[in-house]
């Protein structure tokens, strides 16, 4: 029974998801390098597993650590802190442990403290303009890869990109012009480098293209993360449809004001983040209602959304007609905005039949 | 030392402020309940108790069984969440616990499920309109202490606000406004109801009006909370200077950009909240960077800011003539733009001297 806020899986959507850009890798022979930084879970992860998935990206170290128990081949996609070289050195003893390099400076550094065998890729930006080095860069690319070459420990697997500029984008028609021209900037780079590294990978992935393209002839593996759950950006950008949603907030209704159209619950910035998306028709909005079908939810509950938040209240809009079905102790479902930023706030998932399922 | 996102607390600046508040509600004479959303620390709290302050308020029922074994007095300020009356009834058997009610329906619903006595507040909606009874809704009021006296359990203490449309304001000027109209609209209730009940209360406490205003003539208790670590929300508003800011957080250089002038921190949403603040000259800020001392934290850098904030990511604008003075590996520290919701996401701080210090 749900007496608090309560992040709610729907297990099945979620597999669906799961096996779909799995479907898609296969069917594109790319490797599969799902970005676990949205779920957090190694049960979550065991279901990738179950369809042969055997190499993970994460965007930390710490999240590396939780999961180096079942998972022996990690990329983190993020640049290097080398300020836990403890941490990855200790890594390096017990997986497969790719890093993820942009700068000269970090590869000397690598050099001198590396205790064991590191993979590196190379970050690209290939227009989102966040971290990387852009494809022309080829002098400093160079300079990188005849450092590595002064230390063992170092192996190039090749070069990486996050288009993370894609959630700027509205519709299918733009997530694959963002696509098109995110891969053509990173393949580039294949032509130059593929004769003195026969094996480079050219790795990609954010869930907006991954979830729109069709066509990764270019690329040789993909890295998306976001489409376990998928949420309302997602959605706004065009990425998925509301019935792929996989996690729904559920809160307890607390206040009634039906002279003001609102609905007072349990559950605020602690609970959903403060993560916001601009709405068409209602401004910023943090969340909207959908159906509470008891074990689970259904349809989007028009003009119903989450208006604001307080550190433990949610203010909900609810259209006049609607406001006399509701009384204090109902329990809403509302759908997140970002589900990675919502996810990473609770310690577990309790999926639509009331199993639990841990998070790092 | 510092090797990834941390939340750095200067305790003699957290103490001063504690000592101010204490001795502004001493000098007027009124109950200092002060809310403990913001550190939610036993450890913080004894900071308190050694002044001699003995009751306090939390936003949640999880909060105060967290406080329970050392405060006996605990006022839970958010509306009744009906749903966990059984963490109420084990509330009430251990500690002096007060709730908020609004509604007939949870009146009702206590008169039939409490196991032991518990204090009331009627809330109410002193302006902000978030929750609560506008004070001119004297029958509501009037219908709310008729059912109470129906069960034994239900002791009534007075009447709450908060006064939450301070953060709107800019200035002390505004704050004190704001502090006036919003005493003055629940302390219209003192009269009609003091005859029937000459020891009810009269409670408010936002931050910004009990740090701006100095006549509390006609309340007898203060709730604030954000004050003692404060932030750069409430120096915005007026509400503190930059010097009374008591957390900073503390973030690994991972990557310079001087073609764009930006340094990229291992710090993102997860670690900062995506609590946001709207700059006079920078537009939207996550935060502000101070002077690292190593041991703490001195004047804010001009023109250095938070600009965008992924899930790990943090983007700082820097400007050209101080790029050069930054490498990888360098650790940055940002005072927050909430506190509260900053704090909210570490388990625990670590203080200017090193010591840790849990929280919930």
């Amino acid at each position: 029974m749900i007496t608090k806020p309560t992040l709610i899986l729907d297990e099945s959507v979620c597999r669906k998801n799961i096996v779909a850009m799995f479907s898609k890798a296969q069917r594109n022979d790319v490797i599969f390098r799902p970005h676990f930084k949205t779920h957090q879970s190694l049960e979550i992860g065991r279901w990738f597993k179950e369809l042969g998935v055997d190499k993970i990206t994460v965007s930390s170290l710490d999240m590396a650590e939780y999961f180096a128990p079942e998972w022996k081949d990690i990329t983190v996609a993020f640049p290097v802190n080398i300020l836990q070289i403890k941490t990855i050195n200790s890594l390096v003893a017990i997986i497969r442990l790719n890093l993820l390099i942009e700068s000269v400076e970090t590869i000397d550094f690598l050099n001198e403290n590396l205790t064991g065998e590191v993979g590196f890729f190379i970050k690209i930006d290939s227009g989102y303009h966040r971290t990387g080095l852009a494809p022309g860069e080829t002098q400093k690319i160079d300079e990188i890869l005849s450092l590595s070459r002064n230390c063992k420990l170092l192996k190039f697997r090749g070069f990486l990109a996050h288009a993370g500029h894609s959630y700027k984008c509205r519709s299918k028609e733009e997530i694959l012009e963002i696509h098109e021209n995110s891969v053509s900037a990173i393949a580039s780079l294949t032509d130059r480098y593929v004769d003195q590294f026969p094996d480079l990978i050219i790795s990609v992935g954010d869930t907006p293209t991954c979830s729109v393209a069709e066509d990764f002839s270019m690329v040789d593996e993909i890295r998306p993360g976001n489409f376990v759950f998928y949420d309302l950006v997602q959605n706004q950008i065009g990425a998925c449809d509301l019935d792929q949603i996989a996690v729904g907030l559920a809160c307890p209704i607390v206040a009634i004001h039906d002279e003001r159209n609102v609905i007072v619950i349990y559950g605020g910035g602690v609970h959903f983040s403060k993560e916001r998306l601009e709405h068409e028709n209602f401004g910023s909005i943090y969340g909207l209602v959908a159906e509470n079908k008891g074990n689970g939810w259904g349809e989007i509950i028009p003009e119903m959304y989450v208006r604001n938040l307080s550190q433990e209240h949610g203010i909900i809009a609810v259209p006049e007609s609607e406001i006399s079905n509701y009384k204090i102790g109902d329990v809403l479902m509302i759908l997140p905005v970002h589900s990675c930023m919502t996810a990473d706030l609770v310690s577990h998932y309790q999926t639509t039949s009331g199993k639990m399922i841990e998070r790092i």
